[in-house]
């Protein structure tokens, strides 16, 4: 259910968006982003929920893992439909993870 | 719509949760939580969405400032709720924001 990370150090990327109308391929598109991700050097997991903003956050090994997925060029031109088509706005953080707790 | 976040570095904490069925007053406390967060010194904004888990990410000044809310006396009573009735399971990520971007 929660990503199964590491002790930290490692780091995240915060994706928060609001969604265009509509479909429009998002949702194929959306899943096979996640299953190429996962796939990536440096993948730790991924968790995501939307009601009025959806919230993604993936987990990497290193700032050079989350660069590499970003120039992936399947995810680049993903990027590149997602700001033309899937969303009204989004944002990108990235962040590292200095401590985790659970329950 | 998204957390209005100022130029990083600023802090993150990544909430994930698993709810218990019913809601118990969990609606109520957690609209009481975020009113309440929002009047904390270092208080930066909070995201939050929910579908099979939720995700809250609330955006602070310095760790200093998310130490003074974790250890606020409403809030910590809040969190032993949570833990007792509220929740199935949950994680808690503590993040320094490196870099920030959008559409």
């Amino acid at each position: 259910m929660f990503a199964a990370t590491p002790k930290p150090p490692y780091y995240a990327v915060i994706f928060t968006s609001v969604r265009t109308q509509g479909d429009n391929g998002y949702d194929d598109m959306a899943e096979r982003m996640v299953a190429l991700a996962a796939q990536q050097p440096g993948f730790l997991g991924v968790e995501s929920a939307r009601e009025e903003i959806g919230i993604t956050v993936s987990y990497w090994e290193s700032l050079e893992a989350i660069k590499n997925w970003r120039e992936h060029t399947e995810h680049t031109i993903a990027r590149q439909q997602g700001r033309e088509k899937w969303y009204e706005d989004f944002r990108v953080r990235i962040c590292k993870v200095e401590r985790e707790y659970g329950i």
